[in-house]
C-alpha cells in the first residue's frame, strides 16, 4: 500500500493529506439547518451534517490530493450515527480514488490488538465467511505497550496490503513531556524509531515500509533527524497550519527525492473558509471553494520550500 | 463517580470487574447458529451473538460484581452492528446498576482527546441540545502524548462525575520495552505515575481520585511500588487468570483497607466454561452459569489472599 501512495503523490505531485476532521462549529449554518430540521438536534442530525461538508469538500479536492486522513474521535463523538458517517466517508473517498488513512490511534496488547487491526485494516471470519469492516488503507498505531500491540497491526497489514504509521515524535506542545524524556543519552522518541524500523523492516515495498511513523511539522529538527535515522520509514506529518508549521518548516523531513512524508493539514483546509485570507474572499455557502483554495496554496508551498 | 465504585467494591465485597471482551470463538454454537440463521454470517449476525452471550452473563453475574469492562475493540472488530451491541451492552449493564469501564484505550491531543473524551465519558452540544453519547462510567487513557492528551478527559470528567484510568504499566509480556526504561533512574512508568497524580490531584473524591491507573498483576512488585508511589491513585489491575496472574499476586496492589484496586478477569470469567476446572462440570448451554461459578471462586481467591 505504500508504494501506492507514493505513486500517487508523484502523479498528482502533492505529498498533501486533508485531514477529515469536522467539528460542528466548522459546518457552514445552512447545512446544519437542514439537517437539524430533517433528523433534530441529535446524534443522527449532527451525523447528516458531517457526512453532507465531507462530501462537498471531497468533490472539490479528490483531483489535487492522494489521500485524506479521517480522525475517527470526531465521527466517535457522534456514536453510532457518526460512526457511520465515518464509514460513508472512507466508502466515498474509495470510490473518488483517494487512499484513506484512518487516524484512529489504536493501541492495546494481542488479540485485542490483532481486533482493533482487523477492524480498520483486515477481514473479520465469520462462520466461513469473511468481512471487510472499516476497511480504511492506513491506521495509526500508538507504541506505549511495545511489539505486543503493534505487531498484530504489521501482520494484518502484510496480509491485506495496508499500511500503518505509529507515533514517534507528536505535533503537539506537551509531546515532550515522556518522548523526549532521555534514556542512554536518546530521547524516548528515538528508541521508539528504532522499534518502528524494527517492526517494518519484513514491509518494505520499494523505498519504503508499510510500517510509517507520525513525526510532527511542528519539531523540524527532530523531524530531519529521524528521516536520517528511519531511511526506508514514511513519515506521516501532521502539525501544518493550524497547528504552527509552514513550508519552511518541511524540508528534513523528506529526502533526496522529496518524497519519503506526507503532510496533513485539516482545519487549514476543511475550515479554511473561516480564517484569513480565504474569509474575505468565500463566502460561507463557498466552504469546499475555499478547501480547494487552501491545498492548492498548500501545495504551491510545500512545493516551493521542498 | 470513583467513590461510587468503592461503595459497591464494598457492598459486593468484590474488588472484580468482568471484562465482557467476547469473541466468536468464545460463544457457543447454539448462538451463533440461531443468529447466523437470523441474520447471515455478517457484522450483524456476529453482533447478535455477541449480544446475546453478553446479556446472559451480566444476568449471572450482576449481583456478583460491581462491574464491568467491555473492550471496545472486540466490537469494533464487528463495524458499526458490533458497535450498536457495545452500546446494547453499556446501557443493559447500566439498567442492572453495574459500573461500566470502557476500555478504549483512547487518546490523542486537545480537540480531538475531547471528542473522545465527550464520545466516552460527556455529552456532546448539537445545537441547543446536549446529547449523551456512548456514556460509559470510566475510561482507560493512553498517556503517550503528555498531558495534551489527558487533561481533556480530566476535564470532562469533572463535569460529569466520570472517571479515567491511565495506563502506566501495562500486563503484557513487551510492556517492559519503553515502560520499563530508566530516565534519571526511574522507570518510563514510574514518570507516567507522578503525571497522573498530578492530573487527578483536584479530582479527589473521599480516598481516591477520579483518575486512575492502570497496572498489569503480572507485574507485582511494579504494582506494590506503585500503590505506595501513588497512594491516592486507584488502580485498574488487568492480567488475572489467562494472563498468568493470581490472587497471591495482588496484595501489594491494595492499601492498608484493602481497597484502592479492581481487578479484572475478562477469558477467564466469560469464557470459563472452555477451561478446566469448569470445562468439566458445566456444558456449552450452561456457559453463564460456569462464569458465576468463575465469579464466585476469584472472589475467593482475592478476599483469601488480600
Amino acid at each position: 500500500m505504500i508504494k501506492r501512495l507514493i505513486d500517487e503523490i508523484i502523479k498528482k505531485e502533492a505529498p498533501i493529506v486533508a485531514g477529515l476532521d469536522p467539528t460542528l462549529r466548522m459546518i457552514p449554518e445552512s447545512i446544519k439547518k437542514k439537517a437539524f430540521e430533517e433528523k433534530g438536534e441529535t446524534l443522527e442530525g449532527a451525523a447528516a451534517a458531517v457526512w453532507e461538508f465531507n462530501r462537498a469538500i471531497v468533490d472539490k479536492i479528490y483531483d489535487l490530493v492522494p489521500a485524506v486522513k479521517p480522525q475517527i474521535a470526531m465521527y466517535e463523538q457522534f456514536g453510532i450515527p457518526g460512526l457511520e458517517a465515518y464509514k460513508k466517508t472512507v466508502d466515498y473517498c474509495h470510490e473518488k480514488g483517494l487512499i484513506v488513512i484512518g487516524d484512529v490511534k489504536r493501541g492495546d496488547i494481542g488479540s485485542t490488538s490483532e481486533a482493533y487491526a482487523t477492524a480498520h485494516l483486515g477481514k473479520i471470519r465469520i462462520g466461513d465467511s469473511e468481512v471487510p469492516v472499516f476497511d480504511e488503507d492506513f491506521a495509526t498505531v500508538n507504541p506505549y505497550l511495545g511489539t505486543d500491540g503493534v505487531k498484530p497491526f504489521a501482520d494484518v497489514c502484510k496480509a491485506n496490503d495496508k499500511g500503518i504509521f505509529v507515533l514517534v515524535k507528536t505535533s503537539n506542545p506537551s509531546s515532550g513531556e515522556f518522548q523526549d524524556r532521555k534514556i542512554d543519552a536518546r530521547p524516548l522518541y528515538e528508541w521508539v524509531a528504532e522499534k518502528v524500523k524494527e517492526w517494518g523492516k519484513d514491509s518494505i515495498e520499494g523505498d519504503y515500509s508499510n510500517v510509517g511513523a507520525v513525526v510532527g511539522a511542528t519539531y523540524p529538527e527532530q523531524g530531519e533527524r529521524l528521516r536520517r535515522l528511519m531511511p526506508e520509514t514514511f513519515i506521516l506529518v501532521p502539525g501544518y497550519g493550524a497547528q504552527g508549521a509552514s513550508g519552511k518548516d518541511l524540508k528534513g523531513f523528506f529526502d533526496k527525492n522529496r518524497l519519503g512524508a506526507i503532510i496533513n493539514s485539516s482545519r487549514g483546509i476543511i475550515a479554511a473558509y473561516q480564517k484569513a485570507p480565504y474569509s474575505d474572499k468565500f463566502s460561507q455557502e463557498e466552504f469546499a471553494d475555499a478547501s480547494r483554495q487552501a491545498v492548492l496554496d498548500m501545495k504551491k508551498d510545500i512545493n516551493d520550500n521542498v
